[in-house]
């Protein structure tokens, strides 16, 4: 049990996480803060938090743990702001997408004395956000990875492993540069392609409306292009190693689907395509 | 009403089209044609046509209406074996995704006398397959093309159009190759960026279990994956041109964005991530 959460960013991942461990009677009181009155006077008549501070200081003031829910471009300007109001005991932990970004500017925050610093990243989320998307069940059997550093305090990586068990999440573990890599494989990647897909053809989209004849699969496929754009522009710019490194590769390959395709090599084709379905079968089916 | 009609290919879209014809009281009989004996008389038990033939020649005697629902590289193959069972009456009709090429293999097999063979595109469909997956419903308010030619017999078409919107879709028309081109643009080039972003990671997968950090917006981005390989080998094959021109597009497009995500060009970020969330945003309203 946490007796008091401050949740700095209520949106979709701030409001959900405190709607679960509400549900999950997992916490004690949890206080809002963020920059837009409006959104903190939703959250409170949602119930998604018990009160809301407009003054930082006060927000985390006697927390037990603060939870940072804002676009990782905000790390650095919201740990300084909040690094007066700490105290030795207080655990602070984050959401973001790009781990490296944000353990970067914890250094350069708090140097090496990180130990209550406990660097998260739960893997949910939906294409909407804000605090009128969240629901307590997000995270709900999904992955919540966790990237503790050398000198992390083991009882604060015990509490805030225990405060996404308390969600339903499925708690991991790996180091930053694994999570980095991977992220921007399976997450980064093929929000730039949808995006980078979307726009290609809003441009053309005057010429041949070609959105009319979209069926469902391009609906699926970019679902995910409706995501938060200053959201996706942090993540660019704080992982930028990685997904370009991501991206080249992927480029390459599909130069070479391209030029199989150019030349009707349907041996080629058919074993990508056979390969491809094989492995999303068998990924359907473990998850 | 069309009394007889034969599917050659009795899957997903050639099954899907049977039921929605019962189901709207729209066909007298259905005959199935296939080459697998399990798969027809599985369509069969689920009522799905109400006889079956081996022989493609006793499977179009009579027929009102034929449709072709295979691959399309196995066009030129049924029309040449159809084609002396024909009578001057027989509409023909089909459900290729790439129409230049199947218009070519009609030209091959009839000349100029094409009058009955109206080229039609259902835009539907699922990444599954087989007679098992149809379902009655699968057309209602999606689009079918059709792209009849110059010659195209006014009362063909008006059959082929009426039996469309008995299943419940939208018919509209276009040419041929501006199908082609569309086509291309909103689902052939997904389905190869889904593909081969799956086969990348499969690939890469063996060190790093990539797919376990996967998250909802995975799974949607690359359900399209999962689509029938052989059929999809047989699209590239048919529409290679207009395919090949909008990947070299989509590849000039995304090395730009691979560029500012290299030098950190915040303001080309957002604004390609902006302008692809407002043409998702309302292309998911208007659909």
């Amino acid at each position: 049990m946490i007796n008091r959460l401050s949740i700095i960013g209520v949106g979709l991942i701030g409001g959900s996480l405190a709607r679960a461990l509400k549900k999950a009677n997992a916490v004690g009181q949890v206080v809002g803060y963020g920059r837009n009155i409006e959104h903190l006077q939703k959250a409170l008549e949602l119930g998604v938090v018990d009160k809301y501070e407009t003054d930082i200081a006060v927000a985390v003031r006697d927390a037990d743990v603060i939870v940072l829910a804002v676009p990782v471009g905000k790390t650095l300007e919201v740990l300084q702001s909040i690094k007066p109001y700490l105290n030795s005991k207080t655990i602070i932990t984050d959401v973001g997408s790009s781990k490296g970004a944000v353990v970067k500017a914890a250094r350069e925050v708090f140097g090496d004395a990180l130990e209550n610093f406990v660097p998260g990243h739960p893997i949910a989320g939906t294409e909407k956000s804000g605090v009128e998307a969240s629901f307590a069940e997000l995270f709900e059997n999904r992955r919540v990875v966790l990237t503790p550093l050398d000198n992390t305090n083991e009882a604060a990586l015990k509490i805030i492993r225990r405060m996404w068990q308390d969600t339903g999440a499925l708690v991991e573990q790996t180091s930053v540069e694994h999570h980095d890599d991977v992220l921007a494989a399976t997450s980064h990647l093929p929000h730039m392609l949808a995006f980078e897909l979307v726009d290609a053809l809003a441009t053309m989209d005057d010429k041949i409306e070609i959105f009319r004849y979209a069926a469902g699969g391009f609906r699926d496929f970019t679902r995910i292009a409706s995501s938060d754009p200053q959201m996706w522009h942090d993540i660019c710019v704080t992982n930028e190693k990685s997904i370009v490194a991501m991206l080249d590769l992927f480029m390459a390959d599909l130069e070479r689907l391209r030029d199989a395709i150019k030349a009707g090599d349907s041996d080629y084709l058919l074993q990508v395509f056979t390969r491809a379905k094989k492995a999303r079968d068998q990924f359907s089916m473990e998850s």
